[in-house]
């Protein structure tokens, strides 16, 4: 076959993964497998159980510079998952540890409380804060595309598991996004009220390394 | 106030708890939360962190006869749900319990093992059945409106934490629904090949108390 | 061509004719027919009034065990469904034939009564039953994703047209689904209150051959 | 009471009988009965099979100058209906009436010939028609928001049954929208290449009486 | 390559840039650039600011007979657009130029007025008009799918400016669908009460050429 | 009539001011105008044409200490919206006023600049930027919910005009949800890396007046 054509299937194929991707609408099949590397999905009676079970959550991940450790089960880690509606997340704490104010541009959260105590909160359009301590088996809703953070308040590690009703919800963390994405600085000292010096040294600290 | 009035208030309010779940949509505010025995939601700015948090499901709940302590946390038992698209269950198996063939008429489902083994499954609508047993740690996805079960085929208590993509999921347990709910006799009996004796000992066994 | 690439193309071909039907939003085109066989829609150019026309159900299908003969007109018979959201059925009964307890995952039910006198009714999640017998030209409809049943009570044939708001609605029977799809034998004995040799009996009727 | 309350009262609960038809999303509960003359719905316990069942189709109803007679079962006339996303009608033909060109707003239709000959057709965007001569038995799909229309080019009366995927579809006849609504007479003659006269001639026969 | 495989590919090609313009729902990425010519998106990291930015409306576009300007900015001609659920048209008109009676089958639109004096509205499914002048710098709001209609009749040339809740809400011109696009003489002569001569003449205005 | 019923009307009628705003699906009647103060919609024969007008962004609005007057035209402030899914907003510029980094949870924005030339953007999940400037009568697209911001870096004023898909998309200022909403100074300090003298600056700038 012709390079070409190569090249060209290559392009398809390697798009059509994020394309299968396309949406969060009622499914109109029962499931539907995106095949690794290939467009579409794969025919249902090729689909086995081991499609719809995830294993990769049974112990914490690693650990990031603010003490927390996120792993996300949404379309793009479990498959499965592709026009189903639904993604999951686990998040270990470590103590003291934080979720850094973030948003799901897609989805509504649920939190479950797997371990310990955690400061966890969400701010509304009207700028109100909802936020509280909640304990071990306590469940707490951050409604959709609402900031919201957390933090490890106890004096052992904590876990939480959230789950989210997109399959891809989307994360949008604010210290990066606003810091280190590459912003105008003269538009951000003036949305923060800082000098250019305090908003450099904001863009060193979250520059993409 | 005249009686009349007050009943009239009374069926109207009575009737607008069930009302205001009217919808799974995309929300149009941040959050509606009912206000209870009135029509409506609060207004925003009265409501608190506690209408995000339920507490409900710490520990296990009452057991049935199926070894089976599920405890829902819809729109129902968590009001702070409303509008936002999600729920939530805390079921809990005593060795050897199962959760009844059922199905959510609303809702996919994601279900994580807590603790215990889970032989999980589901039967898509070609009759194919996906079912196997399911660790701590394990997320297994039941697309929305399948028929799926499970059994605690461990030796010790086992526990699953659900998540729905919707307020009030819906829930309607096989046996119960076909046997307990009085359909015509003759019609159950071509439909399972069986006898109208052994059909009624089914419709007793299953016969609402 | 290389038989690699071929087989390839057999595969992203054939997977596609399934990956088309992947979702029931609201559409942002006309109308897309799937081409046979090969991915995405026929070029709306393409298409013709005989796309939007079907002709398979002007008399009854083949009946089954129970008497009932029901011709399914979704998107996989009547590709030119694809996108709009909706499908039909036509469903004949024989005298005395029945329409086992069943649901569809994925839509509302509007039935029609063609001809005769029939006993039809679902069971709402707090398992009440709504059934009544419903004669020709009456109307009944059935909520999304809860099960319902008929039966011909009439001393002659009997025919139910029935539309549904998804181009693919599925159906799940439950007789077939519960005992026919392989579910672990002991969970069933739990769960239906039946010894094995019940429940073996009921395996053996519904085994798929 | 106060007359001023009882005022009150009165246009809240007209209005509701019209705001209770809000939204055609996924139902979060299995059913919603708009209680008659009162906000919300109808505690679902007191549902009766009767609120799902409608009887009012089973024969022609009364023919318009056009030869049709279409009677609607909408949330409107059938309130068991309401959150359901689906309504049916009844059109019925004399030899020679036609459905004017008119299209509804929010559903796809999808038309079943219970009876004779119908010249029945749609028109797409990019104005193609797209039209046939439908016979008994046959279904044709008409998709959401296009124009289309009917003429009974049989020999003896005809019948259609349509269903939607809307409770609510909403129907706009163009002949009388666009003549018979008070539309500035200058912009329909510029529209349509007609004088004043042709113009004055039309709104006269399309004038609401 | 072979003749055979280019021409499938052709095919599968074309036909995908439309079928990858397949449903408005929630996104479930960020968004989803169509590749052009080819299926499927671009890999995200290809995408480019200038994907959502559109610079073609800084102008009027060529005007029609009605004296109507309109550029539609949809998925068509903004790819970018694609998956986010909106779209956007410029509209210049001469002095007393207009827009013909006509809807939009899957979108509400908002109308700004950029410039002028337009006489403006729609007719809802009770054939009532909601209609007046509005002046630059005034919104007004077209529900979906319902007819509406435009006049500039000031002494200047207007501009308006409207967006709309779909990517490709499409656009149905009330004559051209009526009386261009094929639809049976019979048919329109007993719809609109005018003889063969008169609707003869309209088909002849509205002919495509 | 009694005080304790006045109260209770009030409440209820108070609450449904915001309830009726309760969901953006597709809508299931032409329009639905909350009547102002009293729960639920207009009865639709008592709406007017200017109900479906808004004339309140004719003149720029109270600029704010960044430079920026936005107006928002949600169903908050033009009813007529209610149920139609969009909504409206007209931002001015002062030469190098800002739009602070924001985002939207509900909705998709068009931006079409009227006047001027901003410095545009946002930022993906990816946390890529993608900005440019961009000048009179061009249009750029920020996909739903990600964090977008302007800058008006011309030599004299500014204006664009925004449409969304949602009747009230929300809005979220990050340095105002972030620094002034309450959210806990430790979680902040470890967020930005900043120190607790330099968030107590920020908190005490951004601290609701």
């Amino acid at each position: 076959m012709s390079p070409k054509l190569a090249l060209l299937l290559v392009v398809v194929l390697h798009n059509y993964a994020i394309a299968s991707f396309g949406s969060d609408p009622d499914p109109v099949q029962d499931f539907c497998i995106p095949t690794t590397g290939i467009v579409g999905c794969k025919n249902s009676s090729a689909a086995t159980v081991d499609d719809f079970v995830f294993s990769g959550i049974k112990s914490p991940g690693k650990f990031g510079e603010t003490g927390l450790a996120a792993q996300a089960v949404n379309v793009n880690s479990f498959p499965g998952l592709n026009t189903l509606g639904m993604s999951f997340v686990r998040a270990d704490f470590e103590v003291g540890g934080i979720n850094v104010p973030h948003f799901h541009p897609r989805a509504t959260e649920i939190a479950f409380v797997l371990e310990g105590s955690i400061y966890s909160g969400f701010v509304d359009t009207n700028n109100r804060i909802f936020a509280k301590v909640i304990e071990k088996g306590e469940v707490m809703v951050f409604p959709r595309g609402l900031l919201h953070f957390q933090m490890n308040v106890g004096d052992k590690p904590a876990t939480i598991l959230g789950s989210f009703d997109s399959q891809n919800p989307g994360l949008i963390r604010v210290p990066n996004a606003v810091f280190g994405s590459g912003i105008e600085g003269k538009l951000l000292e003036k949305a923060f009220g800082l000098n250019s010096k305090e908003i450099a040294k904001l863009k060193t600290k979250f520059a993409p390394h």
